[in-house]
């Protein structure tokens, strides 16, 4: 008899659970997703720059269509949402988002794989028109069609995270005055402080006051009849605007999880083994509804992350299948970009390592990215982070105009292998003028924190 | 009283020996660094892009000027060639290459840094003018004179390996009808064949018939009076060109080492252990002259390459000056480029592993860079080698138009930390559209042969 399988969740590692299984023949299955949006398999992560105009049709952002499923003989239920897990009976109840009309849907195993949501913060009229999070692709539509609007000069960011900077650099390149309103004392608070202000910085630097930022106070309220017009700080301050972005951060959509009795982690996440299971038999979670384990803090963390999902989905897949795979955890490896300054990290920041209770020693340096004589020379500043006591790296933080994220992957593949600052070292980069610098700049940095730790 | 330094050869790791001495307060020293050029420490990698015309001024090669040096209380001596090492007097015989009088020098550590010369194939007539080598600045400055040069139309490039497309690059951006002969089967042979040929095919369609490329065959003599006018090959091609560039490999400059029984290795490099010492007592050795451990092969090879002659000058100042330092070895990581299209590898390729009798297995997939619906993203073709039995990553190469070498640097860090492709795959890799894809490249490469390791 054929397993049945019930995915809930469309976005990343529902489809990628299904295409996995899809691809696993010996495992005879059939397979069920049901998800409340409208479509399955697209890359949320593409919205900035479809809104930022580098992506001419929002087509282009689905990875997968239902129908590529069905042909393979799984099935895709679009509009449907899961509003109740029954373990004991091995049932989830879903609900068409258009009818109302419940059904019972029996499964051997479920996947849960429900994603997260912007988090909304407590301010007044948030239901006011040309407010936006970004999540959708409908999103993405509803925000190009606004921002392009003639009338539409002004906009507002509420939350200078990873989205935050990347709506940023859309709103910057096309033209709209923008002013982006972190409650934190720096923007990408996931780096440390002074990281984050060479990012603001530079950003600043380079929107030639086309662009503000403030951090330390918080949106208080917006206001306008039916369209936003203006909004309120704690401090007082009034901006105008035409239309605000959330970009306040996200939650995992994990309340029909916890209400079946399935165990949460940080932020209420949910907690995963490493063969993507969770507490209760047969239910599996996979992608950013779920809890991470962190390899360097050797702690539960909640990064959620498109490329971890990836992996999460093949590893539920596998072990749905009845076979064995191990997720080992993440790092954390994140990047992003304003306007060709790259800005990215891996591991620890020194922050975290402190609170940990790592023996933290950092290095910082400033170096071109190749040969300096090269005209396609760039600055990038890499901060190295490791442990004084085991002379294992941390982590590590690369921002610049140069090319940062390859020294991050470089040093992420080090700390993933436990490697020592002293190993890591002697590490042989390629090297040729256009691409780095006979020492190149990750080993620079590599060397100032041997030196300390050994001074 | 002061340690007295020698160390001859000027070019990489001989100036950096001398530079990390000269930080090395709690070493007493007196450091005399010997060349029979007329300049130290410049950037011969960077010569192709002074000729393609990248960088203006030849000065910009150059990393440190002797009076830096001097400065610090080291002498530098141009126009002075080690002649004779006599380890048993501690002395070297040096003489000046302009009034050839020779000169005994005592020494207490004495550091061999002589690099490597082009090899000079045999082929008549080798002394026609504008036939070039690539090593010092003086012959970029003549080739690009020349190249320059109104009457300059066609140029011939003897070897193709990494100095023989990159010039082939210049010449070409240059407007020259450049046409490359190989000996060997495959231009760029130490790729696996297959990556070598999609290598010249994609040179070629890039260069629009502008660049011929000729394998399997070799110059046997050159023809002209005074000046190169054409060339024969063995196979009775005739070939007219104004200017020829003979890049057919390097050989160590290890006579002089050899004649005082110091003892070479493979392609008579001098053999040195971790601490870069030679056989010889307070003889040490760095750079071009000296053999190479690979990680990998766990074999000695020969692979001349900048990156590893800094490498190598750090290892042997420190024990040079009484403290202890450990090369591991190299991984023979390198990069080079022909018109945006970038060529890289790290650790054996799959020739190279058989040959060392793996169990070889391999994967090659050609992918997307970055998301493939941002307008940057370019593809990428990566070869992973494996053992099958150790499951460990043995080697990778890396081409195209898009960012390779950056997945290059990521496995190579995981080749040195000895990682096998399970524990490989699972890397948490930064992702964002504008810099990869959801799954990188390489962890698709990596998921690959994974797959046929375990089917």
């Amino acid at each position: 008899m054929k397993t049945r399988v019930v995915i809930i969740g469309g976005v990343a590692a529902g489809p990628k659970i299904m295409a996995k299984l899809l691809r696993t023949k010996e495992f005879d299955c059939e397979i069920n997703l049901y998800t409340e949006e409208d479509m399955i398999s697209y890359s949320a992560c593409g919205l900035p720059y479809f809104i930022e105009g580098l992506i001419d049709s929002p087509e282009k952002l689905i990875v997968r269509r239902p129908e590529q499923f069905e042909e393979q003989g799984a099935h895709v239920h679009l509009n449907k949402r899961c509003i109740k897990i029954l373990p004991d009976e091995h049932k989830v109840l879903i609900q068409d988002t258009k009818t109302d009309i419940i059904q019972e849907v029996e499964y051997d195993k479920l996947a849960i794989t429900t994603g997260a949501r912007p988090v909304l913060p407590p301010i007044k009229n948030l239901h006011l028109k040309n407010i936006f999070t970004v999540r959708k692709v409908q999103d993405g539509i509803d925000i190009r069609n606004k921002m392009r609007e003639e009338q539409t000069k002004k906009a507002v960011i509420v939350g200078g995270g990873y989205i935050g900077i990347e709506m940023l650099e859309a709103f910057y390149l096309n033209g709209i005055e923008t002013h982006l309103i972190e409650m934190d004392n720096h923007i990408l608070s996931i780096f440390d402080p002074e990281i984050s202000d060479m990012i603001r910085d530079e950003i600043l630097r380079m929107s030639n006051g086309k662009v503000k930022i403030t951090t330390s106070d918080a949106v208080i309220a917006f206001e306008g009849d039916e369209r936003v017009k203006r909004l309120i700080t704690a401090k007082g301050e009034i901006i105008d605007t035409d239309m605000v972005i959330i970009s306040a951060g996200v939650t995992p959509n994990t309340e029909i999880a916890r209400a079946a009795g399935i165990e949460l982690g940080v932020s209420n996440a949910i907690r995963v083994n490493n063969r993507m299971q969770t507490n209760i038999k047969d239910i599996y979670a996979a992608g950013d509804c779920t809890e991470n384990f962190h390899l360097v803090s050797k702690n539960y963390a909640w990064i959620p992350l498109g490329s971890t999902a990836n992996k999460e989905g093949r590893c539920a897949a596998i072990n749905i299948a009845g076979q064995y795979d191990a997720f080992p955890g993440v790092l954390g490896s994140a990047v992003t970009r304003y306007d060709g300054f790259t800005i990215s990290l891996t591991g620890l920041t020194e922050t975290e390592a402190k609170k940990f209770g790592f023996d933290v020693i950092s290095s910082t340096m400033t170096k071109k990215d190749r040969a300096g004589y090269m005209p396609s020379a760039e600055n990038i500043t890499i901060k190295l982070v490791a442990d004084k006591r085991s002379k294992k790296i941390l982590g590590a933080q690369a921002i610049g105009s140069g090319d940062a994220d390859k020294r991050i992957n470089t040093v992420a593949s080090a700390i993933q292998a436990d490697q020592t600052v002293d190993e890591f070292l002697h590490l042989d980069m390629t090297y040729a003028p256009p691409f780095s610098t006979a020492v190149d700049p990750l080993l620079s940095a590599a060397l100032l924190i041997n030196n300390k730790i050994y001074s």
